[in-house]
């Protein structure tokens, strides 16, 4: 049994959707149970709307504080201790729970993940890898998260930590993984790619592949992305931005007459598969890798089937023994660190 | 009367398309004259294909060297002196031309520009300017080039000449001035992002907004957008090729079956508007601003449109007397980047 601490106060469709997701994932599989963190009398009567209570399987843990996205991360995880996310986050590193799940404050649980667990043995930093869809799929882009004016050896860390969770979350047989620069010859780069490079070649065991240009990636060019935070938070909410813009421009000129409304009933079918291109959801949430525990970021906006669908890629995550392996491996690779550093 | 050195041999469509847009920009002024710079006996041939011969105001220059995608940017600027891209330099850096323009070679056509012509007074670096197609209209992106690990200061002359050039060249008045940030919050950003926001927030007589978060970038949530080129040439080619990616799974799930054809003619109309959403040819190429004289590169699959667009756009920056602003501008605020510095 894996036990998921959910944050029930994140996300823009709390706390509906995230009690909903929780149920939804209980339905789907017999081997997970669920913590709700939040205010005790909200969640009840949640439950209660639902015709629902708690159960062996769904408890519910009192956190009547909130931490809003207005919040300043650090000092809202060091002041709101009775919050959603400090508890949630608790509960993990008591043992009480195996992963804390959230769609709330992205700075708030980044940082809380840091704070409060700690990084497993091996682990520079813990990049937020992030699933997004391709036209071939999915691609597995990391870092996303908050660790900006990154060092080489991180970046090299990010390539085994995608490596890992690509073959054993995402099902990718020897991943493609491929490091972002501006063009594909090898003089191309900033100072930071360029001493990136040569660790990336002496990875054991992966499959590098050099250079990706960010026009190739929603092809599908690569099953492991890697860049620092700052270009992959860019990069990541550029890609949702622009999905998004382009998606509500064709909806309103597909029925801005009447022959484009007739012609949108038409393709509706079709088109429908296709401007879900950019849908993630179901791939869960990003989690934060390198952690003590595993701590999963799910969308702002998630629905119940993101929150579930997260829930369910924690029960993965943790029977896959992700975390062992990633420390194992992360150990092995810091010889080669050591001595690119010494160079 | 500005006269345009062309390279006839840059683009995927070269030499036609390149020859058709500079006769189409004659045609539509008859301000600008241009030089054709190519293998004279190439461009005699494509020139008597369409019945038209070599006037005062198109005039071919031989220059029987081709600088190829795969040359080595600076090597082959220093070696292929005979090449369409030296010898069009050389014609702006002698005065024989007012501007160069070419849609060969990014790499060479910037590495060019900054050895052969040099910079004006008062101008650090020489960042490339793209007009982006967003929601609203346009938005000018700085820089997309080569200046890859950017200082400060450089970041806060590219608000500077972005919003000179939009003013006079994109006809924006007040245009509105985001830098480029992973997060609004005023704890957000990298080392470089910290230092260059006291100094833009220093600049006179520029609609400085504060910080844009990539996501509302096609939006249109500011006129000009600064950031460093690293970031800015990774933004504008995912852009590129997220629009481009999402246009064609929506051209084949519209025509993937019989319903949806029909249903496709109805709405090709006014899909077809939204499709062009990412075209930018309209607004012509991309200057590198702050050099002696201009070099605007243009789209690689440039048509004769954008070609003719950009020997127009040439017309309007020389007469609008863009880079005796750009010195005079530049020159001022020195003071305060030195002032900065000695911080």
């Amino acid at each position: 049994m894996v036990t998921v601490a959910l944050d029930v106060l994140g996300g823009d469709n709390a706390p509906g959707s995230n009690i909903d997701g929780a149920l939804l994932a209980l339905e789907k599989s017999s081997e997970v149970s669920v913590l709700l963190f939040g205010p005790e009398g909200k969640i009840r009567e949640e439950l209660k709307k639902r015709q629902k209570e708690e159960t062996d399987r769904l408890r519910i843990v009192d956190a009547p504080e909130f931490i809003t996205q207005e919040d300043h991360p650090v000092s809202a995880i060091q002041q709101k201790k009775e919050s959603s996310i400090v508890k949630g986050l608790m509960a993990v590193k008591s043992g009480e729970a195996d992963a804390f799940l959230s769609a709330g404050s992205s700075g708030a649980v980044l940082a809380g993940g840091q704070l409060k667990l700690g990084r497993i043995k091996g682990a520079l930093r813990t990049p937020l890898a992030t699933a997004i869809p391709t036209a071939k799929g999915v691609s597995l882009l990391l870092d996303c998260g908050a660790n900006v004016d990154a060092r080489p050896e991180w970046i090299c860390q990010f390539a085994r930590m995608g490596d890992i969770y690509a073959k054993k979350l995402l099902g990718i047989k020897e991943p493609s993984v491929k490091l972002v620069n501006i063009g594909t010859e090898d003089e191309k780069g900033n100072a930071l790619i360029k001493a990136v490079k040569p660790m990336l070649e002496g990875l054991q065991d992966i499959n590098y592949q050099g250079y990706i240009e960010s026009r190739e990636i929603p092809e599908g060019a690569a099953d492991v992305i890697v860049t620092d935070a700052w270009t992959g938070n860019a990069m990541l909410k550029l890609y949702e931005g622009t999905a998004s813009t382009l998606v509500k421009l064709i909806k309103s000129a597909i029925t801005a007459d009447f022959k484009s409304k007739i012609g949108a009933l038409l393709i509706k079918d079709s088109l429908k598969e296709t401007l879900k291109f950019f849908d993630a959801s179901q791939y869960g949430g990003a989690p934060l890798l390198g952690l003590k525990g595993l701590v999963v970021k799910c969308h702002g906006n998630a629905k119940a089937s993101e929150i579930s669908n997260g829930i369910l890629q924690c029960l993965t995550f943790v029977n896959a023994g992700i975390n062992e392996e990633l420390s194992e491996k992360l150990q092995a690779d810091s010889l080669l660190f050591q001595k690119d550093i010494a160079k």
